[in-house]
């Protein structure tokens, strides 16, 4: 792979998920320089002292002109507005990928915004915990042992697929690739759908008149079932309508359980519930099995 | 109150409640002795040699007889048949309690089962984790700092209550009260749907043909957001039954909550879904951060 180590890496948002890439790949070797660029002064100068960049951007274009490859690490509505910037300065054998948690319409927006391009652009996915925020919450360790999804089309440059699969894999992520559709499908189900379903209960319960005395009675199950609840309401309302088909298709399906198990309780269908029950707590149990194993751990 | 320390206290199922019980009183001298009775006689013996409990019961009419206080700590399904098998041998003072996480269901079942001696019996239930279970998961700080509410009605004798409080406060837990109708209605929202619909995702998602490729991609939201779908069915199918009523109530207010979030999807709302998000987040920030504080630890 010619581009290893590369040259020059520009990330542009160098927070927790940039900030922890530049680390990774430093610790790794697999980079000689990366530059950052951030909406944020403060934060890309923190970067700079924390040592998790070399360079703080002035010059955006002159940046871009000798990159190996540009990673997109901001918030996902910002995404369209960075490729339209960077478009007319790339250089031809520039890599673009991206972090968002959907793939379809970063795909839709690179075949727009980067016409002449879209070939070198790779979206990706790291699957890794984003409680915290910020570059200070940076760490090489992120996305080890993690998933990374990579999302071409049939048009993306394998070589520049292979760039950024190997640039994950020095971070220490475990990557595979999928059409961008099967991932939104796939995120839909076992994240979108869950952080909804935890917004909606949260906001169900704190909307009552009786909201404090029910907080207060709330236990550990409540508290883990909820912590999703506590995250970032901009970054989910960009998936939420980012992948917004999947989810409708997720909630009305979870609709249909729900009415299943109303049933069962109109009924009083102990048998129908105990096995609807011992079917969720063994696939559940298996699942943690699973990613006890130290392949999966996470 | 006269009945401190008690002189003996009898527990029907020694497992993780009533064992953990059983070694917070011990540790705070609050109890003479403690006699045990089990289903399972492994489970009891082990009980003995452990020294969760002095003596294992051979004859419960005898057990019986003479104890202050008697507590049910059995599965919920249980309640039934030992409240009917201990009424003939009660004496008029000891008090009966019992741990179930619902309370409407166990004061009908008392006022059925144990007429003349309905005055003495005292619904409680500990707000503790029973992830684990049996007498060797049992631990002397189980309760402490957690919630214990005691749902007597206008008919429970003042001095039983009394008693009952102050040997949970014994063992460390912060006591309330409140009417069974309002304990369940509380438990349903904050406990038992949250169970119910972490049983739903998992089954639902468990039930699909690319299922192990939708596990393979969970990640830490999904962990947490499940981890209560890892829970007994048995026990899950007994609260359902006996607290179906709350249950249908909170299971059609989420379906109505869902309702309106697929509507905002549908309407590309992103400013309502925003705010829907907002409303959550912060509520569930503001709980994280009120059961932080030293009172509320859990």
């Amino acid at each position: 792979l010619a581009y290893f180590p590369l040259n020059k890496l520009l990330i542009f948002g160098v927070g927790l998920i940039g900030g922890s890439l530049a680390l990774a790949l430093k610790r790794a070797q697999a980079v000689k320089q990366i530059v950052g660029l951030d909406r944020a002064d403060q934060n890309l100068q923190q970067a700079v002292e924390l040592g998790v960049i070399d360079i703080a951007a002035t010059d955006p274009a002159q940046a871009l002109a000798d990159a190996d490859v540009v990673v997109i690490a901001t918030p996902v509505a910002q995404i369209p507005a960075i490729l339209a910037s960077i478009a007319p300065h790339l250089a031809s054998h520039t890599v673009v990928t991206d972090v968002g948690s959907t793939k379809s319409d970063v795909l839709h927006h690179a075949r727009q915004l980067l016409p002449a391009h879209y070939h070198q652009f790779v979206p990706a996915h790291p699957i890794a915990g984003a409680e915290k925020s910020g570059v200070t919450a940076a760490h090489a360790d992120l996305f080890v042992g993690k998933n990374l999804v990579l999302t071409p089309t049939a048009d993306t440059d394998t070589q520049a697929v292979a760039t950024v699969r190997r640039m994950w894999q020095a971070a220490g992520a475990q990557t595979s690739e999928m059409s961008a559709e099967a991932h939104d499908g796939i995120f839909a189900a076992v994240s979108h759908l869950p952080h909804l379903l935890a917004f909606a209960l949260v906001d169900e319960l704190a909307a009552r008149p009786n909201a404090t005395q029910l907080f207060d009675f709330a236990a550990s199950g409540f508290r883990d079932f909820t912590r999703i609840a506590g995250s970032s309401p901009e970054m989910w309302r960009d998936i939420s309508l980012a992948n917004r088909e999947a989810l409708l298709r997720e909630l009305s399906s979870y609709a249909h359980e729900l009415s299943r198990l109303q049933q069962l309780l109109e009924n009083r269908d102990g048998a129908g519930l105990q096995a609807l029950f011992e079917r969720a707590s063994q696939a559940r149990q298996e699942w943690s099995t699973q990613q006890a194993l130290p392949a999966k751990s996470s």
